[in-house]
């Protein structure tokens, strides 16, 4: 029998989530029922929103229970199928989970297409991309000739925000954490400016940037960015609430921003989405982005760790802003097809 | 030479506003210019909205500026006139301000429609119903079905406001401060139910009579009942910022909501907007406003206060929840014309 390693959700955390909230167990892996399929784990995706699905607390998608295998995004590789629509070898993709082996009904796995590879597959070209593209342009509606801000701007989905905006023919400008990452929007990303939140007044840097105002907002992080944001708005502003890392590892509820008024006196719009209602719009998202991929007009970083045992430590790079790109983790590399 | 007796921004408020920081002067009333018009003043309007214009802050409008005649809404009637669109007798309105005579250029004036009351002009016809018919059904879109909860719901805008859900076909909930206001909304303005925020859990009652959760918050308060709708959100909701009385008064502004993530899990929309971009459209809502009215659809309450000395304390009324419907102080009848 082959052994399947899994990371289980021991205890929930309060405050910052850490290797104490997992277990590390072996166990066997199963034989496979009817259509169901066994991949084996190549990589695995780390998002902010993961933090959210261990909280006991209704949300978009029921918690991790207890016990059970922390879910996580994955691509893996066929090596066992029940399923007509799945052969051994193929690349998948799915919500695999924190496991070296993954059993599921073929209808929960996706093939990779052709040339796509899992890292890709797991940021620009995934989910991650996918929330970018209908974060900006569904829901900020850019115009050419707006102001973009965005926060996270160094993270995967900031970093690809700002630069279809850029596409768009907006200015843009990223916040992001220590001048590596600032350097790294401007030189490579393309990003009109960047300011870095940690040794930089946000407010102040946003006034001498962006002295036409805000049209466009798009946060990752909430707490006192969005607030110095929604003090800046131009008329008719679009503030896009894409996540709120800052506040997911508080212990309690943080105060929000205390210039909500200013969404009246601008006459602003702040709107929250989910990525999975724009799930059956991704041919869409694929035809343009593939697009600018090969027109080199979308560059993205990937921050590749390694190792099954560094799985909930990698976790917390993003919380503590280590990761530059898109944060995964690589259990192996494909076998020939 | 006629005397004009106002009242002048004497210092700017910290905290809650009240006669001290206005001087009443008696003043001349001056030649007309060409084009210019005279108006006695009949009837002024309160507004929560002015507790800002007072505030050395850039908004929608410039400050008062100190030794200006406090701005108001108000209703009169024209006593001279170098303009040939005004006569003598003409029932107008405009920004007259805290005063018995106001002298403008006949550009300020609107002309009241027959049989329209000076009441009516400032209230249920004027910028407050504008406010309310435009909040609620070009910011909030409200859906046949959809359970509707609207803050300061005794309000001016509040009343008129959910009386309009409730013609589209929506569940309405209002809260409101006091057992008298919850009668007059269940038994005149046609409710579905009424919450008494000053003698109940909003919170829990928000969940007894809406287990459906909120499709709209028509937000006139801000503060802790705004906290309380955001996490009673159903999924696509619409959150209407109208006003935020609650924090007008405040000495420093007060946190914000900490729950704004739910705006991202239940991918709903927060927006303010300014009844003045809607000026133009003045004659929809007059449409349909003078039909519902004419059909008995909604009623309206006026609170009608009288003498010039009382003018400031009738602001404060505002701001301590006295009012049930539209303040407004009465300073004479129209003339015969």
């Amino acid at each position: 029998m082959t052994k399947n390693r899994q990371w289980l959700l021991r205890k929930r955390p309060e405050g910052m989530i850490s290797q104490e909230h997992f277990e590390c167990v072996e166990t066997e892996v199963p034989e496979l029922g009817p259509g169901e399929v066994l991949m084996k784990t190549l990589c695995l995706s780390f998002d902010p929103t993961q933090r959210g699905w261990v909280n006991d607390m209704e949300s978009y998608m029921p918690p991790v229970a207890l016990g059970e295998v922390m879910r996580a995004g994955s691509v893996g590789q066929v090596v066992d199928s029940n399923s007509d629509a799945f052969r051994i070898g193929d690349l998948v993709q799915g919500l695999g989970g924190w496991q070296d082996y993954f059993v599921t009904q073929g209808a929960a796995l996706n093939q990779l297409p052709q040339g796509v590879t899992p890292e890709m597959a797991l940021g620009v070209l995934g989910t991650t991309g996918l929330t970018a593209y209908f974060g900006l342009l569904d829901i900020a509606e850019p115009i050419p000739g707006d102001t973009v801000l965005v926060s996270g701007a160094a993270g995967a989905t900031g970093s690809i925000a700002g630069q279809i905006a850029k596409i768009k023919g907006c200015k843009v400008v990223g916040i992001a954490g220590g001048p590596d990452k600032c350097r790294w929007l401007l030189e490579s990303a393309g990003f009109d400016a960047a300011i870095d939140y940690k040794h930089e007044d946000v407010e102040q840097r946003v006034q001498e940037l962006c002295p036409e105002r805000l049209n466009i907002y798009f946060d990752n992080v909430g707490g006192s960015i969005l607030e110095t944001a929604l003090g800046q708005l131009a008329m008719n502003a679009r503030v896009v609430l894409c996540g709120g890392i800052s506040g997911y590892n508080a212990l309690e509820p943080s105060p929000g921003p205390n210039n909500l008024m200013n969404l009246v006196i601008t006459r602003s719009r702040m709107e929250g989405f989910i990525v999975i209602d724009y799930l059956q719009r991704m041919a869409e998202f694929i035809e343009d982005m593939g697009q600018w991929l090969q027109e080199g007009k979308i560059v993205h970083a990937e921050d590749i760790q390694t190792g099954f045992e560094n799985i909930p430590a990698t976790l917390q790079r993003l919380f503590s802003g280590q990761n530059l790109g898109k944060q995964l983790l690589k259990l192996g590399e494909p076998e020939p097809r």
